[in-house]
């Protein structure tokens, strides 16, 4: 099945329209005709070839939603013209103790939702960027937002899954004091997450300009990080401390707010690394740094539920697909509150 | 009281014979006649002035066994003539939530068993290479093991309780693949604990001179970290690795052996900062970089009796006092199995 699709050609090429072929739906594919398609940062880096291993052409996107448009014939969960999302996962090995624990974020041989091997044409996965995609129903999530909120949900499944899933590892809730690093596309969504999860809130960020902004989100308190006065003041108060930010910075600041026990979670994997962050602020307070990546299915599921029940989107801007290499560049700049989402139907022109 | 000790006047000047003094016994206080103290690397670090703020003359000593020789009015947990140890700390402020958790180490006012801020004279706290030292009542630790094994115990009072707090908080036990990254003073005490614990238990070394040894402390396995080989077999294996080398090294390298949600807890601070490690080796698989130090008190009493009903001491050699200054070089050079410890009756001669 032919399909329009946004891509590019080579790294140094700018995203331009292309036609993809999707797979016939299997026994238990879901095909799904695509509404929206979130734009994270993962597409820039990787459609420029920034991380090792894009393979051309590169079609991006996986913070997709739409409509069912097809089953197979051991589908039950899923019918024709259901609401459904696709995040950053689209095949796992399903045997393995990961995904077994429904952690297929962690199995060795997890299929990411673009640029990973897959028998289908042309070899590799090709994202949401794009018309129409067909995934095993194990990977396809249940919207249950009003359709009006469609595009604005598409940020969850990967901006969404990725805050949500160590928030509730490290147990965010009430009576927690939970620390969000950088406000952008995950770290807005960190905000409203953990205030909906019942937590105190404390937004971090380098500028004071997003202050107000911070706060509409739902945090509690905002500190700009260059401020040391600011700083100091919450030293040894946070349980836990979410890092959305991936470029390299200082670790230390940050670990020196932890309670005893405290934890800071880092969820963007920088280009190049972070300074070593000093082993005494570890040791002196049993403080831990820690990484996570993505979430499971079933968490994803959670996730969209809790969001669902509690009113939560994505603050977003939506474009055409002709406009995606500028919304990079704009990104890129920060120049984005928070989220750019490419409205699908654009492609059809 | 006057009272014999073995400390330095500055921090490029040998160790040698000086006389101190120690306070009277208060209400709450314990007096003992100090019989073995261990030889722990931070003694070196603190006379010789390679950590901030040393204060001469210096005594050095927290790891101290003995017996009760006096106790003050409200002293009802011990008599004179118990055995007893006193660990790092010697004081705490007793009344915020890390002393009321019993955590008294992570307490912001404890004091050190050497170069701490006490009232007493000279304004600093003195250690356990003298004769005798008085403490407050919450601080001394009753020993259960046989007499005959009184010098082996003194290095639990920091080793000891250095490795197990962190194997205990990280539940080593049966069914968990525990780490222990360096066999000196305190990875040979990781690996009996570890092992007594239940858990399997794999030791690293830099030099393959150890792997016999290492195995009749308790190690199941043992890996020359070096052997790049040996250790891509344990990749994504371990659930908990504790890491005891303080000088900087590669973490990394030992992060990739963790499985999913496993934590590698660091109890030395290196001089100079470990290289930073790969961010993606946390993130991929939900792994956490750690810190632990020492014990609390009620933990340090727990570990003592562990240690009592397994029949767990360490390995030593006892020296003469005078004989410290060369029993230092011979630390800085690995050339111990694996603690010394002072025989404090030769500091009469």
């Amino acid at each position: 099945m032919n399909t329009k699709a946004y891509g590019a050609h080579a790294g140094d090429k700018p995203l331009e329209p292309m036609r993809i072929t999707r797979r016939a739906p299997g026994a238990h594919d879901v095909q799904i005709d695509i509404a929206y398609c979130g734009v994270c940062h993962s597409d820039i880096h990787q459609v420029r070839s920034e991380w090792a291993g894009t393979l051309f052409p590169c079609v991006p996107g996986h913070e997709i939603v739409g409509r069912v448009s097809a089953v197979g014939r051991h589908v039950s969960a899923f019918e024709v013209g259901d609401l459904v999302g696709v995040g950053c996962i689209v095949d796992s090995c399903k045997h393995c103790e990961e995904c077994d624990a429904g952690l297929e974020n962690y199995c060795d041989g997890m299929v990411g939702t673009y640029n990973s091997p897959t028998p289908d044409e042309p070899g590799w996965t090709l994202g949401g960027y794009s018309q129409r995609i067909v995934v095993h129903e194990r990977y396809a999530l249940a919207i249950r937002h009003p359709e009006t909120q469609l595009a604005a949900v598409a940020p969850l499944l990967c901006a969404g899954i990725t805050t949500y899933s160590p928030l509730r590892h490290w147990n965010a809730g009430p009576g927690k004091k939970v620390g969000i690093v950088g406000i952008g596309g995950l770290g807005h969504m960190g905000i409203k997450l953990a205030h909906a999860m019942g937590a105190c809130v404390v937004a971090f960020t380098t500028s004071g300009s997003k202050r107000e902004a911070a706060k509409a989100l739902g945090a509690d308190e905002v500190i700009v990080s260059r401020n040391t006065e600011e700083m100091a003041a919450h030293s040894k108060s946070f349980d836990f401390i979410l890092d959305t930010v991936a470029a390299p910075h200082d670790l230390e600041a940050f670990l020196g707010l932890l309670k005893r026990d405290g934890a800071m979670t880092l969820v963007g994997a920088p280009a190049t690394p972070h300074p070593s962050p000093n082993v005494f602020n570890l040791i002196s307070r049993r403080r831990s740094l820690a990484g996570s990546m993505i979430g499971g299915i079933p968490e994803t599921q959670e996730m969209l539920d809790f969001c669902a029940r509690n009113g939560i989107v994505a603050d977003i801007e939506l474009i055409r697909a002709d406009q995606i290499n500028e919304a990079y560049e704009r990104m890129l700049k920060s120049d984005i509150r928070y989220r750019f989402v490419i409205d699908v139907a654009t492609l059809a022109d």
